[in-house]
Order: structure tokens, then C-alpha cells, then sequence
């Protein structure tokens, strides 16, 4: 990243009406500011939208001095991995709701995208996880996640019997649904919907949190993200599992064999926020705390 | 069903060496207590196992007075969706680890086989529910299940959006990876490790428990077993969702067009439980209940 | 009661300005349709509220035709309580927030009092609990409770430990902050902040939920509301505890000696409703249902 | 702490038979090595226990080397309160069933107890929390705690409602039965029955846990555990709290007036391991892990 900022990617569902019209404010007042806006050439953006500069998405990602995602948390969350290896900056502007991730909303969008320009937002470094994956044949895929990497039954209502190791020492024997591996950033995510605890975003922490467990106490467990977390599925009648990374699929998992291994990886992003962000305001906006049933008793 | 029990129908995973021996021992105490022996003829049972009548499934169904499941919980909800209309009692032996529906340890088998042919086993009458999947072409898949109909996520890491009525009021509209509506019966298995509750078996009611809801305050409600509760999908980047009951796929759902429609079945089966048989006391043994930490606070 | 109503109780924290407010407004209109307003000699009324009769509270339960409670569930809990021997329907008109017993809004009151004073409303029959709290020294206490009847740890931090049957079988021994015997009314209050499943108000069951249960797999059970429920502390190093029915305390109870016994009561209540009451849509409003997070999985 | 050993304090419920005969055969254990031995003289010890030290509290405290605590977590709950200032290490003997902190068995206690002496067992730092309860009337109670401080209610059934603050920062408003703020340490133990996650100990995190919160999406949260957290009850019809530090009251909380101050104490303890001590398998003992349902999905 470099200040000023020269050259803007965005990214975004340019399909979703409510996106390209953010984009329709956006694009000239970055021009108008001489920012050069660059665009995956993949992107389906809408026509009549001139003055954008199409890239491979390898070349915006390398080329970009800031990324502005619009959209919800899944999009920034794409921009994150996209640029992880960059050390790009990244805003988030939502779509109307408020997201945990995108925290700009669209009617403060022009001064808080000036601000980001100027590099007076204030900024915050993020965990990011890495999967990898290894095949019986000695193969290795991976993929980087800010949320959460997820281990998951597929195709079949079957449960999965899996093992789980933390720096090499044996955890538990699980069965169920699966187990999500999230971040502190990705506390908030899936991993709430499993029972995980939220957790403040600036801790050095990993959250493991299996998903509908057969044993009632088999619980999240909250520990260091300087943890290697080792997984392996069991043999058993009609196994089909698969690993998801920020909800995009990895691969399949085979019983036995395969070993999927996470670590925090040495690439961190950067989260652009408004002045003045306050998590815990987010949470309570977020949760709808406050808002709790008139009281009985 | 008849009395005196004259066709004995057994099922289970044979190549299961702990279900070969049990089988081993029961085939010719039946045969020398004069049953003829049903086995389906697509079952893989071990060389060397005469004297075993092999018929289709529906033939075995038709003609068995008893059926005896010898295996897991998921034997006998394969036998109860097997035998359903036929009015056929089932006995469940497990292989050695107690079960919710296979309440018969393997070293007490025969005498409880012989109080079973005898008409002398505690009976019970249990709930089957009935999907039927309203296809957008008019078709129409149905199936019955003991335990749990489910609408599950498949292929994708993706949550589902769907929409619930009972009794064709709106009930709520929800976002995760499914929901499970569950018997009594069914209610201590996949139901209850998504938060469900414990249901006596004998109730009239129903369980409709969210798959890690991604609203908190989405809970398990309980419903009469008099209710229809109709399922829908709503449309939603890359939703790929199935239906199964008992743990067998029915099929994929599709968003907007498919409807899942879930009533209690006019069928009934009738369980064979050893005389004293307690619930409270099965739920001890299955929930360890009473070894808890030792206490601090 | 009779019909037309002559005779009209209303009850209610009138120190409350917004209670006292809707009084203001309730009072001229009912003496100008005739009806004489009861109220206990022991309410708290603002001076200048003219034209009330003031009776016992067992005298304005045994001449009501119509019990009016203004203000939260607590109120109608209480007026619920107060009215079971002698059958008077209770209307409930809220504070400002929807309540799940008081579901009139202040600016709905009035036609729907002329409704209930007509008798054109729904009406809704709800089972209350009796709890028995029997002495070692042989006497009784009893009360009785429209939500539920609560088994807590007082005065100290410590857990207790105690014993559960349902119709003379033994269920669990249980450590934790206590336990809930919830009726379906009751389901969404107190047991529902302990994992409770919410129910359908018309089921003919009881929910006992254990308060923070030390033991992870010690769950909510749904049972029948034909149950005789009885609890027993097992002493134990500083074993303090009390019984609550609807959150009014019923008595301290002893290790032991003391038995809680727990059935429905023979009395039922009346609950009116405006016509077209939806308890599902009552329950979204609630519980914040289908304003879930923005979903990025 | 000094080495070699030369003072060794014991704590126990002695009048516990369990205890007073691990403390038999322990004494003549020390003697016979040259240690002396010192009990509080508050002590109930069994007649004819001879060759013990009397001292008050507080100088047991301050003379000893080493601590050994015999009894459940409970007893090591207040040794470690009793010489938290004194850096003395801790041993904890459980009475039979394991411990999360009292985790050398009985029949192995003698080797252990001589490493200890030796200065060969493993040792590890725990941190403690500081509760300071400041009164409307400028007093200040405070105290520490080794698993938790928690705020609950007290002496009626009625819910709290209270505010928590992290580090001057507004978390959220809360209504329930209390909140819980537990060390990693006391992750396992009352936070884990409120839902809150299990925690490496050695993790510098504090977890807050509502207890029964009345908003579903009012869930545990996992902070840092330099923060400063601060509760203030509000007033409400009926509101008795009490704070308790690892079980033990502190004191009746006011609302308004009173603030509850947490912060991680500067003080810290030791406890001591035997070799190969693995907190995972001591997971798996005490959660009874691995001991499912008999899968029927």
C-alpha cells in the first residue's frame, strides 16, 4: 500500500441494484479525486459504468493501493483473501444493513471514502487463518480465511466422526455435523450460530466450535492463534465431508487419509474504519441487544 | 401381525462381525422354536447362514409376524419405515452399546426373542411422520420417519433461507443450515444436539428444531402431532438444500417452487420393550447422567 | 362471571404513570357504559381517581365478572393467581410493549374492552400449576402459577443438588442453580433464558428445565401435564434454597425433610384476546425473529 | 517459597473421613522427611493428630514453602486465595474424583508429594481476579478469586438488570439472573453451565458469561485479560444482587449507588503438575468425552 492513494479497486455483486448504484456515487467522485479505479475483468458490471480499468484479478489485487468491497461481509470477505498477500488496505461500504465487516454505511460512504484516501481512518490489523488440506496422494491445496475454516458433512445427512489435535496433542474423538476453526473476527459468524463465544477482534486467539454435537459436552474451545489445529475424519459408514474457507469450498475430505491443518498465516489485512468505531456498538446494533422481552418476572 | 408368532423378519448390517455372531446364535433358536426366518434378498448376509428364507423386502414385510433389528438406533428406524404398513412389532438388539430404540442387551437376546414370540413384551405405540415433497413440476416424493424429517444445506457451505407455517399460519422466517421436525421419539437423537428438548415417548406432540439458526432467539418450538407444517425455500445466491428422513435422502429441494409438507402418518409402529422398561432410566444410561464434575462452586 | 358484565376488576402498579394514564382513560369510559370498577383496598391509587369501589382482594375476585390488568405479564401473573378459584376472564392491556399475556396495546383499549365487556372476544383457556411445598414438620404451603413454579439456590452461591420424579419414577439427580417446572404458558419466560423449547400454549404439557445445570447433557424435558412432578434437596455444604411461582416466593425448602410437589391444578384461566390474535406473529414480534445478522456464509 | 521445602501448609475439610485419611497417611509422610507441618488453627482437625503446627491463618500463610490442598477444587479454590499474596506454590489431592485443579489421586499421592518437595513437579502460573465492590457510601469491599467473581441475584426470583463497561467502553445492558466473569482457569467450572466456552489456561483471556440472560443474543464474550470490567446494577422493582468471588459472598450489590470493579490481579499463583500433565486429557476425564449416543444419523 502506498499513500496517496493512486489506484482503487472495487469490488461487489455489481448485479444487486442497491451495489451498483453505490458504484454509480462511487466511480466519478474517485475520479474526480484522480484515482484510477481498477475492476476484475470478471466482474459482471453494469453497462454505461465507463472509466474503469479491467485487470486479471491477480493484477488489481497487486496493482491496489486501497480495496473498496461493497457489498455485505461476504464480499469483503472475498477482497480479504483476494489481497492478503498484497498488504492492500480495505473499507467496506454495505449495502444498507450494517455488517460486521462493512461498517460504512452507504449514505456516509463520499467522506469516509475521502478519508481513506487521505489515509486518515483509523486502521486494524486481522488474523487471517490458513487451510491446508493434505490428500492421501501427497497433494496439498489450501486457501486463506479472515472468518473461519469449516469442516462439514456433505451430500448426506450422516454424521462425522473426527479426531482433532492442537500442536500435536490429541484433543477429542467428535461426532456431529462438523467443527468451524474461526478467528476472533469470525467469532461473530458462523461460529455464534454453534455456540462459540464472541470474542474481542484484536485477541490472539482461534475459536473451535463443533457443529451440533453428539455429546452434549463437547464445547467450544477458545485457544491460542499460535496453535497448528491438526483434523482428521474416522472411517465410517457413508462418510462425505468437505472444508470450507469463509464459506468457499476447498475441497473434499476423505476419511483416514486426508489431514487438514490450520494455522494462522503470516499475511494479516487491514480493516479501514471509521473514526471513532466502537465494536461494542456494533455488537449491540448487530445482536439487537437492549431490545429484550418486557420482563415477567 | 399374528400370534402365535409364525415368520420371524430379520434384518441388520451382517458383515458387521458383532451382528454375524448375534445372528449366529439366533438363527437356530428360532428355527428350533419352529419360525420360519425372513431375510431380505438383497441383504449381505455370511456364507455358511442357511436355513434363511430370502424374499424381496416388501415380501419380507408383508408376510413377517415380528421383526427383529439387530444393530443400532439406525436399523431400526430402517426396519419401522420397512415394515410401517404392515402393522409388523419390531425388537431392537443392539450390538453391545445400549440404545434408544434397540433396548435389548445381546447377552439377554433370547430370552426377550422367546418373550417376544410369546406375546409377553411390553408394547408401545410410536408416531411416524410423513414428508411429502411437492415438486414444481406436480410431482410428489414422499417417505415416513420414526425420528426426524430434515431440511438440510448440501454441496455448498451456504445457509439456507426458508419459511415455516403450522396449520397454515406463518410461522417465521428463518436463515441457517435447516431445520429438523422431530417425533417424541426422535427427539433424543439429532434433534437434541441442535438444542431440542428431551420429549416423552408417548406425547402427541412434535419438535421443529433450527440447524445453528443464525438468529439466536430462533428456538425449538413444540407442536401438536395433529399439526401440518409445510416448509419453503426462498431464493438466495447458491441455495442447495436436501430433505431426508431418518437419515435417508428423500431429495434436493429447490427454492420457491418445492414445498415440504410434514404430517403425523396414519400408520403407527408398535415397539417390544423387556417387561419394567424405563425411559427416565434408558435417558440415565444414554445422557450419563449423574457423573458430573466434581463440584466447586 | 356472567354476562353482561356488571362487575369489573382492575388491577395494575397504578404508581406507574403509564398505568395510571391508561386508568385515567379506562375508568370514565366503563361507568359510562355502567359497569361498577373494583379495585383492592390495598392498591396504591393516585388521588382523584373517583368512582372505584374499594373491597378486599378476595371480595373483588369473588364479585368480578372481568378482571382488567394493566401493565406487564407481572401483572396479569399476579391478577391470573388472584382470580383461578372463581373463573374470571382476564384481559390484559400493556405498558407500551407487547407482552406475551398482556397482548392489547393502550391505543387498541378501548374497543376491545367493549368487546370484552360483550363477550365477543376470543377466549382462551390456560392450565395453572399448583405447587405443594411439604414441610418435614408435616405442614404445607401451596400456591399456585400460570408460567411456573421455580426450585432456586438462595443466599449463597452454591449449587444445590437434588432428586426429580415424574409420577413416582425417578428422572435424574441434578447439581445446578435449581430447575423450572414450566406450564406452555410459561415456556416463554423464565425456562426459555434456560434453554427451554418454546410450546404451543394450548399443549397439554410441562416443561422442567434445570437452571444452569452443572452437568452438560442435563436438558429440558417436555412431559405430560397429567404429571406429578416431585423434587428433593440432597444435602449438601450450604444448601439454601427457595420456591418461587411466578417469581412470588412461595417458601425456603430444606434438604431432605422437604418435598416439592408439583401437578396442574384443578383451576384453569381464561385468557381473552382481540379477535384475530396470532400467537406466532406475537412470538415474531418478541423475539426479534427475521431480523437476523447480515449473512455473509 | 523457598527450596528445599522445610514448611509445608494442609488444608482440607478434615472432618471429610476421605480427607482425614489421605491426611493421615500424609503427616507421618512429611515428618518422616523433616517437614513441618502447619494447620490454620481455625482447622477442625480429627483427635489425635499430633505433630502439626497450629497457626492462625494468616501466618500459615506466610511461613509455608508449599500448600496442599486435600479435597475437591473447592479446598484449592481457597488455599490459592489464602497465599496468593505469599507466591507459595500449590498441590491439590483430590478426594477420588478428579479435579480440575486437585489432580494427583489419592494413591498416587506420595510420589508426587515428594517432587514437590524436591521442586520437581511441573509448575505453572494461574492468574487471579481482583473484585473490588465499591459502596455508594465511599467503602470498598474487595477480594480475589482464582475461577470467577460473579454477580447474581439473591433472596427473590426476580431478574437483574445491569450495565457492564470494558475498559471505560459501554458493553451492553442486561437483564437476567447475574454475569458471570470467569478467569481461564474458571472456564470449566460455573461459566461453562451458563454456555461460555472452554479456555486454554494459560490464555490471557477473561471470559464474561450472562447467566440466563433474557436476550438470546446476549452471549458469553471472551476479552483480553488486561481489561478493566465494570457492572452497575439498575434500579428495578425488587432488584437483591449479591457478588460472590469463587463462591464465596463478598457482599450484597446495590443498585445505582454500588460499581463492581474486575481487573486480573497483580498477584498470581502457582499451581504444581505431575510430569505430563495434559489439560486436554484431563478434559476428556472430566467432560467424559468420547462417550457418545449410540449414533443413529
Amino acid at each position: 500500500m502506498g499513500f496517496p492513494v493512486r489506484k482503487c479497486a472495487l469490488i461487489g455483486r455489481f448485479v444487486d441494484p442497491r451495489v451498483a448504484e453505490s458504484m454509480g456515487t462511487l466511480l466519478p467522485h474517485l475520479k474526480s479525486r484522480g484515482i484510477q479505479v481498477l475492476v476484475s475483468a470478471d466482474a459482471d458490471i453494469p453497462d454505461g459504468l465507463n472509466g474503469v480499468t479491467r485487470l486479471s484479478e491477480e493484477e488489481v489485487a497487486g496493482q491496489a493501493d486501497l480495496l473498496i468491497a461493497i457489498g455485505g461481509d461476504g464480499t469483503l470477505l472475498y477482497g480479504a483473501r483476494m489481497v492478503a498477500r498484497h498488504n492492500v488496505p480495505l473499507l467496506g461500504i454495505n449495502r444498507g444493513r450494517l455488517g460486521f465487516l462493512t461498517d460504512v454505511m452507504p449514505q456516509d460512504m463520499l467522506p469516509h471514502v475521502d478519508a481513506a484516501l487521505e489515509g486518515t481512518l483509523d486502521s486494524e490489523e486481522r488474523t487471517l487463518l490458513r487451510a491446508r488440506l493434505h490428500r492421501g496422494d501427497g497433494t496439498v491445496v489450501e486457501s486463506l480465511a479472515l472468518n473461519d475454516i469449516v469442516l462439514q458433512k456433505a451430500a448426506t445427512g450422516r454424521m462425522l466422526d473426527f479426531e482433532t489435535r492442537v500442536n500435536g496433542k490429541f484433543v477429542n474423538s467428535h461426532s456431529g455435523d462438523g467443527i468451524i476453526v474461526a478467528t476472533a473476527t469470525g467469532s461473530t459468524a458462523y461460529a455464534l450460530s454453534c455456540g462459540g463465544p464472541i470474542v474481542e477482534p484484536h485477541l490472539d486467539v482461534l475459536v473451535m466450535a463443533p457443529i451440533c454435537a453428539h455429546t452434549m459436552s463437547d464445547r467450544p474451545i477458545v485457544v491460542s492463534s499460535r496453535s497448528r489445529i491438526e483434523i482428521k475424519l474416522v472411517e465410517r459408514f457413508e462418510t462425505y465431508a468437505q472444508v470450507a474457507c469463509d464459506g468457499v469450498l476447498l475441497g473434499a475430505m476423505e476419511p483416514s487419509v486426508d489431514v487438514l491443518d490450520i494455522e494462522a498465516a503470516k499475511e494479516r489485512i487491514t480493516l479501514l474504519h471509521p473514526p471513532g468505531h466502537d465494536y461494542y456498538c456494533l455488537l449491540r446494533s448487530k445482536l439487537h441487544w437492549g431490545r429484550g422481552l418486557d420482563p415477567s418476572r
